[in-house]
C-alpha cells in the first residue's frame, strides 16, 4: 500500500475477521497479492480477547473449537498456538422448577418424563437436519413446510413437559442467542446438520464448547495478521465497492484498492450497508434486509481463585430461571485468576442490554450468588460485552433466519455478484456460524475466486 | 442552501417521499425552517408516474386511496388535484380451480364450502385484530403466543379448504407482497387493525384500492415540493448523521446541513444504511436488521383502447394460477389509452425478478390473454417496475414484520434517539405501510420534535 492509502492488489479482502484473514493467507501461499480493510482498529472480528490482572486474557467473544472443528484445530496448530480444555471437572449445577441439581455429565437427574421429552424432540429434530442439503436447504424435501414455521411452532406441536420446553429453549437461546418464535425450524434443522449433530452443538465435553485457545481466542487472528504484516489496514471501513470493466475499486475511509476480485467478509446484515455500484441484485438485497444477527452480552467476573473448584464444582451451570442461564468456568489456562462467564440471550439481552452495566452487573453478580454461594457476589472485576452495541458487528454469536428466508431468498446467500465474492461464518455449509464455518468459509471462497480468474 | 451545498436549519429532514414532505410542508406551516435532502433526481418515494402516449401518466407505484384515508384525501383536495374511482363498471373475473368465474361484487360465486371457511377465518381475524394495540401491538394480551408464529401456521389451523387457502394466500400477497409464512401473525392482525379491518385492505370500492389521483399519485408529492422550492434538495444521498451536542449535522453526497433536528423519512431497512454517530442503540439497530421490504413487480400493458370495458368486464381479475394473480384496469382518468395493471408479489416477484424484462413482458401478457382475450396479447406499449431492484427503496410495498419483532424489538420502532426522530409509512400506526400512513407518521413527528423543542 502506498503512502497515499493507494494499492492494487489481486484480491481486496473486506473484513479482518477469522474468515477474511484466512482467504488472505491462502491467496498469498498461492502467490496472489492481497490487501484486508478493517474498519476497526484491531482484527478478529466477532473474537476479542480481554485483559484481566497483569497478563492474563479472557475471551469477551467466540472462544471455542470442538473437536470435529479440524480446520480451526490445524490452523491453531499451524501459527504455533494451543488449546486447552474447557474446564470440567466436578459437578455441573442445573437449577429446574425452583431446586439446584449437582450432576456430572450433560443430563441432569431431572424428572424422567421430561427427560424423556426432550430426547424424543431431539432424536426427531436430528432425524429431520439429515435431510437438510447443507449446500441447498430450500431443497431438503420438506423445506417449503420446515421453512413456513416458526421453531416455537415446531416445539408446540412437539415437547409435551413444561420443562422439556424450558430446556429445548435453553438449547435455543444458547446456539443462536435468539428465541424460538424467531427461527425458522429449515433453520434449526439446517444448524443441527452443519454442526453434526444437535448434542454437538450443545456439549462441552465431545461438543462445540471443548476446547479454548492458550491465550485466547484473538491470537489466532492476531497471528495471521501478523504474517500478513503491512497488507492489512486498520481502522480503514470500507464504505463502496464499485465494480468496473476489468476490475473492482475498493473505497474505504482513508485507502482505496483496486483489485481482480473483492471478498466481502462480513456478516450479511453488515454488508448491506456498503454502496456497491452497480447496486446489487434485488433477491441480494432483500436477503440481506432479513439475516439479524443474535442478541447476545457476555458477562465475566474475576476473582483472585476459581474458588468454585474447590467445592467440586465445574462452574458450568444451567438455570430456568435466568436472566443468567448458562455459566462456564472461564479461567484462563494458567489456572488464575477465577473468572466465572455467564451468558445474556435472546430475549434477556434484549432487555438487559437497554440498562446501565451497573444495573447489568448487579443482575449477573446476583446469578452467581445465587448458583455458587456469597463468594460469587463480591469479585475483583467485572467485564461484559454487549455484541449488539458494537457498530462493526451489531450482535453475535451470527446471523439467523426466520421463516421464509432460506426458501425464498437461499439462493443469493453466497452467490457471487460479477467480481464480488462473500464470506462469513454464516456463509458457510459445515459449522455454519462458527469459527470452524469462518475458515470454511475463507476455502470455499478462496476456491471460488480462482476458479473464476483460472488460477491455479 | 447556499451554493457551496450548506444550510442551517431547523429540521433536516431525509427523504422526499410522502412522510419527508409533508412533515417538511407541516414544518413550514409552522415557521420552521427546513431542509429536505433527497437520493434521488426526483420526489414521490414509492410513488412514480410513468409517461404513457403523448401526456398522459400512470402510476407505477402506489396509487389508490381509500375512503377512510382522510388525510391523503383532504392533502389532495389542499393541493388542487382531484381524484377519479378505480374503475369497476361491469364484471370482475376469479380464476379458480381450472374455471373463470365472471362476478359482480367483490365475492365470486365459487363453492359454498370455501366462500364459509373464507368468511369464517375473516371474522376471526378481524376479532382478534381488534385486540391488538395500535401504538403497540407487543402489549396485545396474547401477543407472544400471535407473534411466535407465522400467518402460515395460523392458516393451516384454521383454513380447511383448499380453495379457502389459494384466497387467503391471495389476499396476503396483495396486501403486503410476501408470503403467509414471512409474516408473523402478530403483524397481519396490527395491520388489519390498523386499516380498520380486513374488507379495508382487500376492497375497492369502499376498500384501499376505491380511488386514484387524477393525473397520477405522485403529483401529491410534485406539488408539495414545488411549494417547498429550493428547500428540496435531490440527487443528495444522505451518508452520515452526526449528533452534536446544540444540533445535528447531516451529511449528504454534495450538501451539508445543520439543524436542531433530523427527520428521517425512510424504510427502516435504507434508514440502517446510513452512518450514525454515535452509533445507534443496540436495540433500535437490531430492529432494522429484520424490517425486510415486500416484493412485487408492477407490470402494466398500453392498448389503444380499455377494449375489455366493451365486454363489460372491469378489468378487475384474481387467479390461483398466476404468476400474475390480480389485475386492475388502470386507464387514467381521461379513459384512453387502456391500461391494463397485473402485479406479480411475494414468491412470483422473487423468481421473476431473476428473469430479463422480455421473458417477465412474455409471462404477464399471457396471463392478461388468458383472462381477457387474445387482443391483450398484442399491447402497445408494456412498462414495469421491479422495486426490489430500486436502489433508493429496495422493495414495495412496505416493510412487514416476521415473528418475534414486534414483541423482541418493537418499543425502538418510533423511539427518538437524541435528535433523530423517525417518520414514514413503517412508523405509522393508521393504515401502516400505505400512502396515508406515511401522511400520518409525518403528523406524530411533527408533534414529537416540537414538543421536543417546546415550538408551540
Amino acid at each position: 500500500m502506498s503512502a497515499e492509502g493507494f494499492a492494487s492488489v489481486d484480491v481486496a479482502v473486506v473484513g479482518a475477521g477469522l474468515a477474511g484473514l484466512s482467504a488472505a493467507r491462502e491467496l498469498e501461499r498461492r502467490g496472489r497479492s492481497v490487501l484486508v480493510l478493517e474498519a476497526r482498529d484491531r482484527v478478529g472480528g466477532r473474537t476479542l480477547n480481554g485483559e484481566i490482572g497483569d497478563r492474563a486474557a479472557v475471551e469477551l467473544g467466540g472462544q471455542w473449537i470442538g473437536p470435529t472443528q479440524t480446520r480451526m484445530r490445524k490452523l491453531v496448530g499451524d501459527l504455533g498456538l494451543r488449546t486447552f480444555p474447557t474446564y470440567g471437572t466436578g459437578a455441573h449445577l442445573t437449577e429446574f422448577e425452583g431446586a439446584v441439581i449437582k450432576h456430572k455429565g450433560t443430563i441432569p437427574r431431572i424428572s424422567g418424563p421430561v427427560l424423556l421429552d426432550v430426547a424424543r424432540a431431539q432424536r426427531k429434530l436430528d432425524a429431520m437436519a439429515d435431510e437438510v442439503p447443507l449446500e441447498a436447504p430450500w431443497k431438503a424435501p420438506k423445506a417449503l413446510e420446515w421453512d413456513s414455521q416458526t421453531f416455537w411452532s415446531w416445539m408446540r406441536a412437539n415437547l409435551f413437559t413444561r420443562g422439556g420446553w424450558s430446556l429445548v429453549q435453553l438449547a435455543v437461546e444458547s446456539v443462536f442467542a435468539a428465541e424460538p418464535e424467531d427461527l425458522s425450524l429449515l433453520h434449526v434443522l439446517f444448524y443441527i446438520h452443519s454442526a453434526g449433530g444437535f448434542d454437538a452443538l450443545v456439549d462441552t465435553e465431545g461438543g462445540a464448547q471443548q476446547d479454548r485457545v492458550v491465550g485466547g481466542s484473538q491470537l489466532v487472528s492476531i497471528a495471521i495478521a501478523k504474517r500478513l504484516g503491512g497488507r492489512v489496514v486498520l481502522g480503514a471501513p470500507v464504505r463502496r465497492i464499485a465494480q468496473e470493466a476489468d476490475g473492482v475499486r475498493v473505497v474505504a475511509e482513508g485507502a482505496i484498492a483496486t483489485a481482480r476480485r473483492v471478498l466481502v467478509a462480513m456478516s450479511p446484515t453488515l454488508a448491506t450497508r456498503l454502496v456497491f455500484d452497480p447496486a446489487l441484485p434485488g433477491l441480494r438485497d432483500q436477503l440481506t434486509q432479513r439475516t439479524g444477527q443474535g442478541a447476545v452480552i457476555k458477562c465475566m467476573a474475576v476473582y483472585e481463585q476459581p474458588f468454585w473448584r474447590a467445592a467440586g464444582l465445574t462452574g458450568q451451570a444451567t438455570s430456568d430461571v435466568g436472566p443468567v442461564k448458562l455459566t462456564f468456568d472461564n479461567t484462563p489456562a494458567e489456572g488464575a485468576p477465577g473468572v466465572l462467564l455467564g451468558f445474556l440471550e435472546g430475549r434477556q439481552a434484549r432487555i438487559l442490554g437497554r440498562e446501565s452495566s451497573e444495573l447489568r452487573r448487579e443482575v449477573v453478580l446476583s446469578c452467581f450468588a445465587r448458583l455458587f454461594g456469597p463468594e460469587a457476589a463480591t469479585p475483583l472485576d467485572y467485564l461484559e460485552r454487549d455484541w449488539a452495541e458494537e457498530e462493526w458487528t451489531r450482535g453475535c454469536y451470527g446471523a439467523y433466519m426466520p421463516p421464509g428466508v432460506w426458501t425464498g431468498f437461499g439462493t443469493a446467500l453466497r452467490a457471487p455478484v460479477g467480481r464480488i465474492h462473500w464470506a462469513g461464518a454464516e456463509t458457510a455449509t459445515v459449522w455454519s456460524g462458527y469459527m470452524e464455518g469462518a475458515v470454511q468459509s475463507a476455502e470455499r471462497a478462496v476456491e471460488e475466486i480462482s476458479a473464476a480468474e483460472g488460477w491455479s
